[in-house]
């Protein structure tokens, strides 16, 4: 499947959660599959943190350029692009293609950098509902998403009831406990305290806080992997022991594997992703939090929602533990919602809901045969 | 109980693990109680990354100078000072006292910065065991520690396994899994690439790598902490709501507690702890693993131990789990060794080794009745 990116400019501003506003804005998304006549079979994905609209199939001319879900979308696939269209958006402040920090804020025509403006998980699902008014979809067969993308697919729900038949919310949970909002902090003031951060204006400057963006991203991995699975691939393993098998001795060289691929994950990282970026969207998971304004009843707060609901979380994930996706699926039920719920029994932790387990996407292809289009 | 530190000289150099060695070296330690007569009621206590000799007692004239473990050691507590004389001893390369990489290198005449050399838990023994010799003591009626402590406990048996009658290991582990050790080379990253660091010889220059002692204690608190405590303490509360209970839509202020808890902690710290120490301290932790010569069998390496053994964990520990001190517990038990457990249901995460959960201080008390002075 060979797939191209589009992009729609938005004339009018977005109103968001803050008070403030985006004035003109792109947004970058790319299709799979054909709308039907009644416009009844379109799906939305919802991207994570480190992700884009590069959902499924790939590029011309660039075989390894796979997108970030093309395991479960696309033709014959869980969901299969040969009933759906499937719909991947970049969100608004990323760093692949929809408006951002790095793009002219029309006010200075200077880069935004840390000017531009705090974006929640509702303003992103009211950017993307802008998007499908533009596509001419009212209502959606399904909106879906792993993790970050999983509370936009909920909020989705929330924000736009008659507007979702199917809410597909992965590996993902109501809000950020303290250890989450914890392990975002730190990421962020290890970006923002890089001296080549400028205070978010490094563009002008010509440098990019790399220091900071390794330290979040090696940080990020370590949350993402189970213990299991780290001792399973790492274990205490020396990178490259000696002859004799000692340690090197060193506080600074890399000794262990494990070092070794944090580091290199770091590195690659801070080559293409935007430090302002990092700090917008680990803000929108922190602040993400529907029970918020009904005195935190998650219950009362999901009594809008009136889609169906799969939820799928991963036993070995410390990220979003099963136990967040067990407090939607009890506040869905309070309400006698619809609900499926997965919980799968595998060793990957949080990562598990970008790979193979064919448990998990055997639940996802039977949800969504019964999806209508 | 008014204390004071000493220091003892050690004027031959101590061969390391390593194959270095250091030069004439100092130790500071402080005793608490008496020797008695037959030298026999020696308490050894080993302490973990942000600890010194100042176990308990109080400084003259400083009254919230109280020892880390003053909860647990004293006059009638459970290691009761009446009955023994513990020691506690600050180790090599630390920098509270002990000879550490702030200390002129006797080959320069600067600061060895990071020249020091590294230094490993079996180093610190040996280190301790000089100090033994110098205060005449043969046999200890017990060594004891949590965390990286009770490493350096059990270590005590292995070196010098006819000088311990009693060993006790708190919140401990047999060696570092992959996931204690990708923190450790978190927070190390952290330190060595702050600009301030300066190759680790930051002293010559006037400053201190802060940033880098920030981010790597913002990392170490939340592995202290567990999830639910974290919860219970922080959750979501907002450090300052609005008038209005809004959030401030802010990428870089203080929203939530945790935050404003975080960096904190992490300013605190990076005003007294020396950066090389830290990255002396973490290594030493990662490359502790007894097992590692008997080709990963623990039970092969702990049968040198002769000593009687106390462990407790704690079920909410997640740095060292519970399953990390079974491993020892079944390793002694698979030689025939007299092995007390205990795990405790308590909610403070690794933490909980320094507080006064009933349960685990009565543990410890019922444990010291038993081991003859």
């Amino acid at each position: 499947m060979i797939v191209t990116p589009q992009t729609h400019h938005f004339a009018e501003p977005l109103p968001l959660a803050s008070g403030a506003s985006v004035a003109g804005y792109d947004l970058t998304y790319e299709t799979y599959g054909t709308l039907n006549a009644d416009r009844s079979n379109a799906v939305l994905v919802c991207h994570a943190l480190n992700a884009s609209h590069h959902v499924a199939g790939r590029y011309a001319g660039q075989p390894k350029s796979e997108g970030w879900w093309d395991n479960m979308i696309g033709p014959g696939k869980p969901v299969d692009t040969d009933r759906f269209f499937v719909i991947g958006v970049n969100n608004l402040g990323s760093c692949f293609g929809s408006t951002g920090p790095m793009h002219p804020n029309p006010a200075t025509g200077e880069p935004y950098g840390a000017d531009f403006p705090v974006v929640t998980v509702e303003d992103w699902v009211a950017a993307q509902a802008r998007l499908l008014d533009a596509l001419g979809i009212q209502t959606l067969a399904a909106v879906m998403g792993g993790s970050l993308g999983g509370m936009q697919a909920l909020s989705w729900t929330l924000q736009y009831p008659d507007r979702v038949r199917h809410a597909v919310v992965i590996a993902s949970a109501p809000n950020l406990n303290a250890e989450n909002i914890a392990f975002n902090e730190v990421a962020r003031r290890a970006i923002v305290t890089d001296p080549d951060f400028h205070g978010g204006h490094f563009y002008r400057h010509g440098v990019v806080p790399k220091r900071g963006l390794r330290i979040a991203r090696m940080i990020g991995h370590i949350t993402y992997l189970s213990d299991d699975v780290m001792n399973a691939k790492f274990g205490r393993h020396l990178r490259d022991a000696l002859a004799t098998g000692a340690y090197r001795y060193s506080t600074q060289d890399v000794e262990f594997e494990i070092e070794s691929y944090l580091r290199y994950q770091g590195d690659k990282f801070s080559d293409y992703f935007d430090a302002n970026t990092y700090l917008l969207i680990t803000r929108a998971l922190d602040y993400f939090d529907p029970a918020r304004a009904h005195g935190g009843n998650l219950t009362a707060a999901l009594a809008k929602a009136s889609a169906r609901f799969l939820l799928v979380s991963f036993t070995t994930d410390w990220r979003f533990s099963p136990r967040r996706s067990r407090e939607v699926v009890k506040a869905l039920l309070d309400n006698r919602r619809d609900v499926a719920y997965a919980e799968i029994d595998a060793p990957h932790g949080h990562d598990a809901f970008l790979l193979d387990d064919p448990r998990y996407i055997g639940v996802v292809r039977e949800y969504f045969r019964q999806v209508g289009a």
